[in-house]
């Protein structure tokens, strides 16, 4: 008997009808044999609506309270699923954030796990029910709040509590296939990965792939947790992640697995690009430099400091943020120009980013020159570089993004003829 | 300083004008140098919206995801109300019923209070904070599962509160200015009460007066709370519910309030009346009856035995039963025909009840006689009497209901020329 746990986002339950297809789909899985923990996001749009109920009375909610007004998101859709997965003649109890031990710091809002002990969740289990668990909410042993874990909050949850219960595989239930070798909606003929190794998730997620967040995935790599990213709209295979990339899990046993050499292309829109002009080349100006970014809270990506300009005695130093981040990163520079003595600030928000990933990259010469050969053909002009051991990533024009995605994909022979599907949206 | 509890109902928070219009109000109550806990109810239709949710997957819910599925809507409501003070420039912390420490039995959908220890409650007031509590709700200690307490519920809450914290006050607000001395909408005339004592309270809620729970008037007798019954719409005193006839609380010190001789009239539409007619006039047959209608989980309240017919041996016993729980009431009795013996059964849905309340009957003889009086001249006939030391109660046909509270109302003097004001619906 396997113990699986099961994430549903808030599209999955998005209304009664769904909350049924999903409980459908629970009993199913019990009845396959397995013990079953689902995780659950709040219904559709209730978190936008709680936002708006709170935008309503006051634009500074304070964070204890607007963690207690979202966390209510998740009762509801936990109790509601309970109820279908009862009235569909199987036995389920629904736990909060608290009640399954969910523990936080008390950030509110963007709260980390410290510790997960789901006592709860394990006797509800050993007693034969399905245990429904409200994702994206915990709680702070030390203050004993309520709180919210934030962006890709479920996801996280629901591997934290795989990790726990030691569970032989962690869901996550989104609106498409699996993760696919590019953005179905640029490439339309990605192909959808069958397996994925922790790692390359981790470099196609910080890359830009929106699919499952990067929490979730430094948490499932670190405590070994195999998740299975697949659609709540059909019963196909989705994409193994998987931590050691000598399990291959999906398979029958004793038929390993050719790695093939790049996993995927990733790309990003979200980032601007920020120049400093003429830093004086003296030690200690990179440092200055990174240092008031780092105040102003902003989260530097790429960085590239330009050779120093013969004579000049000054050079250039460029990084990425993310848009929204740049003007604050602008201002917090200004205000140190003096004391770093650069001469000028630039802001450029008309930029995208391209990631090639793969494990294979490591053992195989030729990538880069093959991915820039690939660039140069369809005309696109790289701005920053930065690479890692199993990942390229260029800067270049966002009109350009496109163009060079399927290009890449292309010289890299991961297109397929295989019609992507996407479902709808995705819940958090 | 003084320490206040506040309840108000979901009509009162109906929406974010709501919440803001009781958040002006709180933080003008701590301004004017009290300590302040809030009860709130679930917004306006909260509690409807998610009955339908549920009934949109199930007619059969769990009890237990019930109460999680219904407590969200409290944890919605307070801790939008702790945003709003947030906002009117006070500080404010809001609590879910475990966390304010309200246990109960496990008793889902009418869970009953066995300990209130609020502790965070306490020391949110000692470091200067509003206290905003979820009404309605709790945890039992015994499941760990959240509970919710049925209707009255936020009141109850409350005063539980009042009790536990040694308040000086517990505030009901409701859409009405306070206790009338019967109801405005049958009665134009009647009065606003300045003071009643719980004895009295008790016995026009159990006679069917609707602004105050049963349940919450039994706890403040019996815990000495004070209740003042409030409009949350208008700042005029209301009604001061009195646990010890001797307290004037709302009065200045030294200037004792003449205690009137009837309270108020109260009527009741939801009752039926069941007639078992030919019972075998030997002894332990009513027994035989009652103890049916108990197996049925009906809540009888008065009961009459005819006098036995003569030569026929046979009696008649007539008792009523809310209007609800008739059907099974006769049911139950059906099927022990044969072991009572009885000839007939009858259910009348046709009656309406009317009863005089106060404390001063005690010591006021004729006041039957006033009563019964006032009865004859409208020509209202009673069908059944009953009476308690300070009650008189007549079932009579639901068509005479309104002349009856008319004119015993009349009959003792408690008209008035004052209009009453009515602001809206109630919450729970």
């Amino acid at each position: 008997m396997s113990l699986i746990v099961q994430k549903y986002g808030g599209s999955s339950v998005a209304d009664a009808a769904g909350i049924k297809r999903v409980a459908a789909r629970i009993v199913e899985t019990q009845q396959a044999g397995n013990q079953v923990v689902a995780v659950v996001s709040a219904m559709g749009d209730t978190t936008d609506e709680l936002l708006d109920l709170a935008a309503e009375i006051t634009d500074q909610a304070p964070a204890r309270e607007m963690d207690i007004l979202l966390s209510a998101g998740e009762r509801m859709s936990m109790s509601l699923l309970a109820m279908a997965i009862d009235a569909a003649g199987a036995s389920a109890q629904s736990f909060t954030g608290s009640q399954a031990g969910m523990f936080t710091d008390s950030l509110h809002g963007q709260a980390r796990i410290i510790d997960v002990s789901p006592n709860r969740v394990k006797s509800a289990l050993d007693r034969g029910h399905i245990a429904i668990v409200a994702g994206f909410q915990g709680m702070s042993p030390e203050s004993k709040d309520i709180t919210t874990m934030g962006r890709g909050g479920s996801d996280t949850t629901a591997v934290a509590l795989a990790a726990a219960l030691k569970a032989d595989v962690c869901e996550i239930y989104t609106d498409v296939d699996g993760v696919y070798s590019a953005d179905p909606r640029v490439v339309s003929s990605a192909r959808k990965i069958d397996e994925i190794t922790s790692e390359e998730m981790l470099e196609m997620a910080a890359s830009g792939s929106k699919i499952l967040h990067l929490r979730c995935v430094e948490y499932a790599r670190r405590f070994g947790v195999p998740i299975h990213v697949r659609s709540s709209f059909s019963h196909h295979e989705g994409t193994w992640v998987i931590p050691d990339p000598n399990d291959t899990i999906h398979l029958e046993e004793g038929q390993p697995m050719e790695q093939p050499i790049v996993a995927g292309v990733a790309h990003d829109r979200s980032e601007a690009k920020v120049t400093v002009a003429g830093v004086p080349d003296i030690p200690g100006k990179a440092a200055a430099i990174f240092n008031v970014i780092a105040d102003s809270n902003a989260n530097i990506d790429m960085i590239v400091q330009n050779v120093s300009r013969l004579e000049s005695g000054v050079t250039d130093i460029t990084f990425t943020v993310p848009l929204s981040e740049g003007p604050a990163a602008l201002e917090a520079l200004r205000a140190h120009q003096e004391e770093i003595g650069f001469q000028d600030l630039e802001l450029d928000k008309e930029i995208g980013k391209i990631s090639l990933v793969g494990a294979g990259m490591r053992s195989n010469p030729g990538i880069s020159a093959k991915f820039f050969g690939a660039l140069r053909d369809a005309g696109v002009n790289s701005e920053l570089i930065s690479t890692s051991e199993i990942r390229i990533s260029v800067v270049t024009r966002e009109s350009m993004l496109d163009d060079a995605v399927r290009a890449v994909h292309t010289a890299f022979g991961l297109d397929t003829d295989v019609e992507a599907t996407v479902y709808g949206g995705t819940g958090r």
